[in-house]
């Protein structure tokens, strides 16, 4: 067989979660929920299983489902997108950035990512030809806008913009998004908007989506996830909101792809978001787990980097140990009892940096109690 | 954007459900029942849901659904897969032949095909970058082994075999396993095998597995679909049986595809599947629809094709018209009010025949409606 990722392996959570299962550790590596969703949620899709809703959707997922979709982000954000041809439900954000990638991109194309970047995006970008342009964040981790216009070559034809960012934590700001809209019309960019902790920013600070900038909208795939919004991370639902251009586009490749999504998951999270914003309530809800969780780790000698929004914490461990990321990660999850991800798995260039990531979106009690492990480093 | 698939639209299937709905037409195109499944599977599911089976499952799939399909398949058919290293969870079988595909061939390689052939295969290895290559079947619709012999060449790198057959209703005999065996051995084939009817073969004959076959499953990929054999294909789960070689290449590109697959429904066929074959009496379940079906067809002009496996029915129309296939299915859409499949969409190489496709997987009152619709057919 033609090995079409040479240089790429198991992705770094399953690896993660397999060591800490393996070894009894209390899993803070890949980033998932361990407490359950509303159970209206639930009730919702048993009402669509015995309604009969089992077989085939419309390819591009059911009207009701974009519709909800299209008012969600008009409310929230701004753009007003046609639902009918502009909003597309996926198989999980996965799928959906898997996608939007191939169709944007081929051979020839550079595509920049921000690094740290998600570690799908890589992947993604070698199966369609195209070839990935990592540019560093700054030293805490803001979009480093004079490294990015350093990167642009006439060949390059996306970038992957990804707030709240997983890992590090940051939200872009507005003059983050301005500057990306007057580049990407300038060098004529597709954006790849990965938007998947949406809800899940602090302090006040609002997100900011694409849809909220029209020239920005008008040639962006904005992705996000209905199994982050509502702790359903293994029902494989997202969405991708786009032009009609990119979403006729988009679909060509999805009906080949998958072709559609599990329709009594989708019939219930429609019947769900009847309630208009059936996220009120999560930034609050995740704000005093990340507020807990920084407070506790404060009487440990891991330094804290800030968390502005996503569920993921990342510290500094350099006062513990000076092993490489991926040591330390795979060490305090065998020896300590807690598994992280180290930070390192979403560069393409070695780093020199040591830190790793926690998911703080556990139980109390789960995390009082990977605290307490963490609470024995010296 | 580029266009990945400049020659090709929406998929046949969505657009004849569209015409069929808009139109009010009785919809015998797109392959899927108009029934419910068995409602222990419902509950299985629901069980699953509120057991708290909602995060991401692992990557290639639970391992008890895994190990479901391997004892399904060391049953039915032969070969000892190995549940934890060759059998992997798909989100249904368009990703599955999606996926066995990406990381089987790459720019450079041919795949040959046999026409008529399921219409997602030819995108799928356009996307690979490789060059499909029709070969056509003979007018009875067997497989033209020697047709299949010209067409090789030192690049061709995959064949994709379908039985039982869609569109035709044919399945493959042993002799054309073992011609097949033979030929992928020279030749260093790989065999992307898509059995999605597997348990719909009628009048006593066998499923010819690729799995029965050892030298044949040492180079496949064969792929199925829950969706098909328990009445749900809206779920879009399936699965994908290789060697461990085969399945480390699929998983290594699954895993950034679609990662993995709506977990509650992994659990409740799981469960459902404890029953160690609750697809017996599918076969019998479709035989007798296709019996009643072919009587009532018999009563028009429209000449029956075999139908030996699968829940499609294919006809000849010539004695009713002369127009092509697609304008023909069409006008029986919105004129007679019966959707059906052209063949033509089935081939990369204009036809001449005059045949469309029936799904008889209906209740016996669609079927009998629509017969009443079609017997008006002069
Ligand atoms: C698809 S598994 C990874 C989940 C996740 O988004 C993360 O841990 O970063
Ligand atoms: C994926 S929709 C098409 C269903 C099917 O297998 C068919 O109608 O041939």
């Amino acid at each position: 067989l033609p090995d079409k990722l040479p240089a790429i392996g198991a992705t770094i959570f399953s690896r993660m979660s397999q060591l800490a299962a393996q070894h009894g550790a209390i899993n803070l590596g890949q980033g998932f929920p361990d407490f359950d969703c509303d159970p209206a949620l639930l009730e919702a899709v048993n009402r669509a299983l015995h309604a009969g809703h089992n077989q085939y959707p419309p390819m591009p997922g059911i009207p009701l489902l974009r519709q909800r979709v299209a008012a969600q982000l008009l409310g929230g954000h701004g753009r007003a997108y046609d639902a009918e041809a502009e909003i597309t439900i996926t198989a999980g954000a996965t799928q959906a950035l898997f996608t939007a990638i191939q169709c944007s991109v081929g051979a020839g194309d550079e595509v920049i990512l921000i690094e740290p970047a998600y570690d799908s995006y890589i992947p993604a970008i070698r199966l369609a030809g195209a070839t990935p342009v990592g540019v560093p964040m700054t030293a805490d981790y803001r979009i480093d806008w004079d490294a990015v216009r350093a990167a642009l070559t006439p060949r390059t034809r996306a970038l992957i913009l990804n707030t709240p960012h997983n890992p590090s934590g940051r939200v872009a700001s507005e003059d983050d998004l301005r500057t990306l809209a007057a580049l990407a019309e300038q060098h004529d960019l597709i954006v790849i908007s990965d938007e998947v902790y949406e809800h899940m920013v602090f302090d006040g600070q609002a997100h900011q989506s694409v849809a909220k900038h029209p020239a920005l909208a008008a040639r962006s795939f904005l992705i996000s996830s209905f199994g982050k919004t509502f702790h359903v991370t293994g029902w494989k639902v997202g969405f991708v909101a786009a032009p009609q251009a990119l979403s006729a586009a988009f679909r060509k490749l999805h009906q080949y792809t998958v072709f559609t999504v599990n329709t009594p998951a989708q019939w219930g999270l429609a019947d769900y978001m009847a309630d208009p914003a059936p996220w009120q309530g999560l930034a609050d809800f995740y704000q005093a787990k990340r507020d807990a969780f920084r407070a506790g780790l404060a009487a440990t000698p891991l330094k804290l980097l800030p968390c502005e929004g996503t569920y993921f914490q990342t510290v500094d461990y350099s006062a513990v140990s000076d092993v490489p990321e991926l040591a330390f990660a795979e060490w305090l999850t065998t020896q300590i009892g807690v598994a992280a991800i180290p930070l390192s798995v979403f560069y393409s260039r070695p780093q020199e940096r040591r830190q790793v990531r926690f998911c703080f979106a556990k139980k109390a009690a789960t995390l009082e109690a990977a605290l307490g492990r963490l609470q024995a480093l010296r």
